[in-house]
């Protein structure tokens, strides 16, 4: 059995955590500066205030000025932070981070730097101290995993995934066990991208819920499911031609990655919200404001995607008209146009 | 504009009706000897009785009696008629078949033969009188339409498929208008078989759900996703090999007629309840019971799927553990095995 240290008390770390105990590990979890609350709770005896829900008592709770002592002696540093905290968990583990020592992380996607597009295991990479860099490769945790599902046991698969696929199968290793099925995907490249995208794909499939609601429709089987279903189907034939121009494999896309991932960003939680509200008619600072300060990661990567754009049909990896709907949801979740979904656009005969 | 015929005043046909009379054409809609009661409704100016909504003026209503005469003159040939109602259909036609017009049918997916596995426009093609027959290639209709949405013009996408991509594209041309939005498909293989295994799937799908209530959950963001996501996301990887192992396109499978099709059967209808029955721990012949006569295409494909796979295995088209939810919904839907995901066998490596 290994140690592993769980840098982040966040609702994703802490559900993480309940696998690795489960499987008999012994599990630190360490919060940020910003978990200071959860630690506390925890340390209480309470339930975890987010995942609402107490955890195996197996784990334990640490506060941030814990971090160094348990990173010294752990086998695995597992980064439970959100992108925006990347930057500081990287420098926070920088001390002791180790070829023998893999780690795992549970953010995802991707970020632009000064070069282009970045995913994050490889920015985690970036950020590691020069003399040990090219020897770690961090993991990355992909895959369906709403995080109070697996801290209530429910059956999960997910795809671990990075640059050395044996690390990845080593950790997936200790990972796995009956409830928590622990895959890996080679294609690194192509799990961050849909990782990303499908925030930005399921704030549109949810329109349609909204558009039904504004229309006097209530829930049911006959409401705007066809029209969900459309953009759906559109949103993987998108997701395909920027998996491709960035440098993934389009199959990936037809996995757990991808549409696995969609599917249940569809199912549960704040992005379907917003994506409601905004085919609500709320309009995107109503439909902002009434997220109450969450994170809205469907935004931040179509302002990503905004960027990048430019230079990804320069060099010819994406043709203009590629992507009808990315562009009508950059317009609406950016610029607060109307939604009028450019159907006739769809399903085009654009590669791949 | 032109004179389209339905034959069969079922849900389905009598959907398609409304963007076809929308269009400006003129629209018969002839009952079956099955719908006798649907035409009289229709006649005395009530609504559909199973769309439960009024149809558009310009939709005639006409009696089985009054088939060979809408059939003499008619430009497009339209079958609103259910799989079972295939043979009836075409015997019904075939002395108004003419290669100068279209057949465009409803109906998808596959059926059984002495020879194998038969895609519906195949079968209906062989059905047609031998003088006629190799000039004419029926036209099907797959993706992601809940009837009772389209009849209420719901924005719905769809693919046109047929063995001739021109006749397709013909009849997508005089369909589609401002909410119907029709696609061609070249890949009529793949398009048929995603259409007939999607019910299968997506009653996997629903499993989730009935685990959920039956473990006292209650419908919400932390329920089952994960694993219903999961299980999505290994229907589609099952999903391309049986395209391909029966000729058509994986990529099919990324598309509109297939994670589409999928998407949409899990948000509407029977499939859905009765899936979450079987998950609820009901038992199949509890479950059929509930679904009051309604047909059960999930238990159709699965026995021809299970008759047809011993061919498909010797001839190499498919590795014997290619399947392995496949295999399970057979068992439980089939044969009242308990629910137990063989999550541990998914996401192999198999091709493609």
């Amino acid at each position: 059995m290994a140690t592993v240290t769980i840098v982040g008390a966040g609702m994703m770390g802490s559900a993480l955590a309940v696998p690795l105990a489960d499987r008999g590990h012994s599990v630190r979890l360490v919060g940020t500066p910003l978990d200071a609350h959860i630690i506390e709770c925890l340390q209480a005896g309470k339930p975890h205030p987010t995942l609402k829900q107490s955890l195996p008592g197996a784990i334990r709770p640490l506060p941030v000025t814990a971090l160094d002592d348990a990173l010294s002696d752990t086998d695995v540093i597992a980064l439970g932070v959100s992108s925006a905290g990347v930057r500081w968990a990287a420098a926070a583990i920088a001390r002791h981070a180790h070829p023998d020592r893999p780690i795992l992380m549970i953010t995802k996607g991707l970020d632009r730097d000064a070069t282009g597009l970045r995913i994050l295991p490889d920015q985690v990479q970036a950020l590691l101290p020069a003399a040990v860099r090219d020897a770690i490769h961090p993991v990355a945790v992909a895959g369906p995993c709403i995080a109070g599902e697996l801290a209530r046991r429910v059956p999960t698969c997910v795809a671990f995934t990075g640059r050395s696929p044996a690390v990845a199968e080593h950790l997936a290793a200790l990972s796995r066990g009956p409830y928590y099925h622990a895959f890996v995907e080679e294609d690194v490249v192509g799990a961050e991208v849909c990782a990303a995208l499908k925030n930005a794909y399921a704030m549109g499939i949810a329109l349609a819920a909204g558009l039904h609601e504004r229309a006097g429709g209530a829930p049911g089987s006959v409401a705007m499911h066809n029209y969900e279903a459309a953009v759906f189907a559109q949103s993987v034939a998108e997701m395909r031609r920027l998996v491709r121009a960035l440098g993934g494999r389009p199959r990936t896309v037809a996995g757990l990655c991808g549409v696995g991932d969609l599917d249940v960003t569809c199912n549960g939680g704040r992005t379907g919200r917003f994506g409601r509200w905004l085919g609500l008619g709320l309009g995107v600072k109503e439909s902002i404001a009434r997220m109450e300060g969450a994170t809205l990661e469907c935004l931040e990567i179509l302002e990503v995607l905004r960027a990048a754009r430019p230079a990804l049909e320069r060099t010819g990896a994406l043709e203009p008209d590629a992507l009808p709907l990315l562009d009508h949801l950059t317009s609406v979740a950016l610029d607060d146009a109307p939604v009028a979904m450019p159907f006739e656009r769809f399903f085009g005969a654009s590669a791949p």
